[in-house]
């Protein structure tokens, strides 16, 4: 046996034990004629003490040495409260190098000064520094839950292929040439969702599966080419008992993992949230809503916002509390360029001082349009309010935008908080300006409401969709919808998005055809995993939160990088590379 | 709410009350005025009485319809003990259609006649059966164990990449063309090994993970190009860490599933196994062992002995009790037309009936080697003992295919038995006859026996490895090994098996090079999911534990065939087809 303990759990009740451990060299230091040496593995760190004998044989220890030691554990005299095992030692009696160490290209420890690129081809390293165990432990933890919790309430894992058939309608896939059907591939799947939705038909009433999903879009800090989904759908069921479920699901994991009970989560439509939040995905950790005050420059003699206005544009406002005196007009600047970004012609402003009404507009707003607004958003005194006039879209967004920015630039963001919300009644459909075409805002396979069917051709622009998202400290931490279960309307959706009847039934009839023998209603979200572990473990990075993350400037040198291959293998595929 | 019970749960304590049921239509028949309907869920069948009012309202209804029910629950006359709702029936009040369906292709039922090609073109009808839904439900309640009996002990699961770079040593690589490094390819991966390993130089300790894995080899009733491995690796341990962990996870399985305490397990080494089972995968359910009977006809006269003893070749033979009259002549003809499958030349055998020896070689056979044998193989009467002389290699699998086969037709099987046997000490190095060279019997970041390091290049044919098997019931269920952890250790390997260090250093430096920083010493464990769940359900079909398998010949037809796709998107990724 290689150890009796790791190196996380001796305490003072084992004082006088005879013990054997194993680990890494993460320091080490001479006092006299002793050697003390930090043992470091996954579990904890014990302190070592090699006699003047044995020093000899460790002379050439260094960091990242591997060792077997035996010995006994003895009080500490200067006890050490940071540390688990801080109050003992062990006095070895035998040493053993089990491994030797070069010296690592970056420092084993949380703090590293390591560059990124560094950190991912020396992988091997980077996973000894226990923040990124921690949070591969912690990942592990929610799937496990995840996955007890589910079984509790009566859902199968089922796995899903990854081989699959190459759908339309979603973004790249990636593919997989067939040695078998020589010129055809296979593609990677972006989700199980039609597979899922055959289980609903197959009668597995309760399916959830943590999916690899895959999507060949370029790499971002939030984003990798593969992922997993934490992906969930039922039979018979409506939004309520999928959204009942689902916050089951948060509230076990918050309460195992942050001892946090959560209340019951807020509910807005997709129209008010981008009326009120200028976002579908809203950051409700601190207010600050936006508002729509085009009526009150109805009559307006301010030729921006009259223009506007007659244009189909909308005024958006957004007050920041106390904020007058809390920019300076390079800063003022610097924010017109960040709505700018966004789309949006111009960020003007109004403050009001101690001296009454100042700032960008005051001059060419009324008396009347002041006090509305005043009235309106609750102005006082130090306030300064925000106004984007344009294109509703455009308004929205670029003010939603820098209601975030101002809510990290100002801290009114409580960072221990987390705030869910669900956003519902999506629109059904969006235009798609290159394509000329409407498109599905969920996917395809999402039920219009239903008292929207009859507008499916005549008005796409005005239909909803079963469609929901549960926000999280504004993420979006999963979509779902409930599905169409009905071959006719199936079919009028894939029309409304410019199909033809053929069309449709080229692409999906191996989908459609399970339609027609007695398809349950279902529906069902998908979790992102990586999303709810980042934010679980207090991350922006996904690297932090993935084993071996793909990166785009390391990507030759890592693990999982392509590489050319056998031009044999190839021709068996009947490709060849240009 | 769509439904307050499912199909499988209401009982005789439930009468009087008011339900709700959802579910699909599996019987129908008419009984004067009344209807019955059976309703099927995943849970099982309820059995509905419609009136004569409500009958007029489902008179269209057939099999597979989705129907809603309100209803009370009351006592049946006639119960149906097989039934577990078979004491209750609901007496309905309301019906609602929830869904149609045409005439299914095949009949939902356990037992099916219909084609697999038809149910698996259908294959969410397929699903229905709930033979198969159990299946699908025991395979999760297997990882569900898995992952609770892992976490434990400790073990993180841990999801390693789907898109990998290429490794050579392996089977057929599916690759994924890259779409940023034109010309180069991603692998899937065939297993998580190198990640596993580098999750232990990592620090891990203990990783685990249910890992898909891919091989492009053509299918078979008992392989899938994509299956899951139940894969676990340890750091600090050796072999005996490793077999008591698993014993202990096997021990937990089956338990839990077969409410079986299995004792402890067997150990042979694979030398012995090969001589003893003519197999390295010997099904223990059945004696019958095979022994090398060269010694006995050391001086034989028979030429056919004497010439196959004189080139090297072995006499093998094994003794059927109590089969001399169970064989007629043609069967012995097909015996040996079975043995020549795997290379035999011919299958002698010798009887011992009331009269005497009798049998093919009974004349050529001197007294003094006939009354070897008998006290050898404890000959008794009605006993027939078959010999296979050839080669040691083709002797011992041809006689030990014999003896499965055997053991099945003559009945040896307690088919209830779960026999299970650990193999150890392969063969470190397989002499390849079109590569010309030895390459790895397990791979090539197996371990060799420490005391054959020294062999590894002056003798390969006579180094043995610390890989092992576990055997089920003559089936490989899982393999696994110690793994080198050593950098000149594997550089030596890889010389083994006729590289030279710059190939293995350009193949491999990736991972080779994370040695060099202290590696602890580690090993593990793949595990067949696949076939632990066969096993526990009973059958010998792969398809019967894989929600959407691959098949060849239903292949266009499935919902994971490869396809035809668009063009631009194969110039995007730098490929054409040819």
């Amino acid at each position: 046996m290689y150890r009796t303990h790791n190196n996380g759990e001796l305490r003072l009740q084992n004082v006088n034990s005879e013990v054997t451990l194993c680990g890494w060299v993460a320091k080490r230091r001479n006092f006299g004629a002793l050697v003390f040496i930090d043992l470091r593995d996954r579990y904890g760190i014990t302190q070592l003490v090699f006699n003047e004998d044995l020093a000899t044989q460790i002379s050439d220890v260094r960091n990242e040495y591997v060792l077997q030691v035996k010995g006994t554990v003895v009080e500490r005299k200067d006890k050490n409260p940071k540390l688990a095992t801080g109050e003992i030692e062990v006095a070895v009696r035998e040493v053993k190098i089990v491994n030797t160490a070069i010296t690592t290209p970056m420092i084993i420890a949380d703090e590293t000064d390591a560059l990124e690129d560094t950190r991912l081809k020396y992988r091997y390293l980077d996973l000894r520094r226990p923040v990124l165990q921690k949070n591969l432990i912690l990942r592990n933890r929610i799937t496990l839950l995840v996955r007890n919790y589910l079984a509790k309430y009566g859902f199968t894992e089922v796995e899903t292929p990854i081989l699959c058939r190459s759908t339309p309608e979603g973004a790249r896939d990636y593919l997989v040439p067939s040695r078998i059907s020589k010129g055809e591939f296979y593609a990677l799947p972006q989700s199980p969702q039609l597979y899922k939705q055959l289980l609903m038909v197959g009668g597995m009433d309760r399916y959830f599966q943590i999916a690899r999903c895959f999507r060949d879009e370029d790499l971002r800090a939030d984003r990798q080419p593969e992922f997993s989904q934490i992906d969930i759908e039922m039979s018979f069921v409506d939004e309520e008992d999928i959204w009942s479920m689902t916050e089951g699901l948060m509230k076990e994991i918050f309460k195992d993992i942050k001892g946090i009970d959560l209340p019951e989560f807020k509910r807005i439509p997709y129209d008010t949230c981008m009326e009120r939040y200028g976002s579908d995905k809203p950051d409700l950790r601190f207010d600050m809503p936006l508002y729509n005050v085009s009526e009150v420059f109805a009559n307006t003699e301010f030729k921006v916002f009259e223009n506007c206005l007659n244009e189909g544009g909308i005024i958006q406002a957004m007050n920041v509390k106390n904020g007058a005196d809390k920019f300076s007009r390079k800063q003022l600047d610097k924010l017109q360029d960040y709505v700018k970004v966004y789309g949006a012609k111009a960020l003007a402003n109004l403050k009001l001082t101690a001296e009454g009404f100042a700032g960008s507009v005051t001059k060419v707003l009324s008396d009347a349009e002041k006090e509305a607004l005043r009235t309106m958003l609750n102005i006082e005194e130090n306030d300064i309010v925000f106004f984007v006039a344009d294109k509703k879209k455009v308004a929205q967004s670029s003010l939603g935008a820098l209601r975030v920015k101002l809510g990290h630039d100002l801290d009114l963001i409580n960072k221990d908080a987390y705030e869910f919300l669900w956003v519902t009644d999506f629109p059904m459909f969006e235009y798609d300006e290159n394509e000329n075409r409407y498109v599905a805002a969920h996917h395809p396979f999402t039920s219009p409401n239903l008292e929207d069917v009859d507008k499916l051709l005549s008005d796409p622009a005005h239909c909803y969709s079963r469609a929901y998202d549960l926000v999280l400290n504004g993420y979006e931490l999963l979509s779902g919808s409930i599905r169409i279960h009905d071959q006719k309307l199936q079919e009028k959706v894939f029309e409304a998005i410019g199909m033809t009847l053929e069309e449709a039934h080229e692409k999906f009839s191996w989908f459609m055809d399970a339609f027609q023998y007695g398809t349950p209603p279902h529906g069902g979200v998908g979790i992102g995993l990586e999303r709810l572990t980042m934010i679980l473990a207090g991350t922006d990075n996904i690297r932090d939160v993935v084993a071996f993350p793909k990166t785009a400037s390391a990507s030759d040198l890592m693990a999982q990088a392509p590489s050319p291959v056998d031009p044999a293998q190839l021709k068996e595929l009947g490709i060849e590379t240009k």
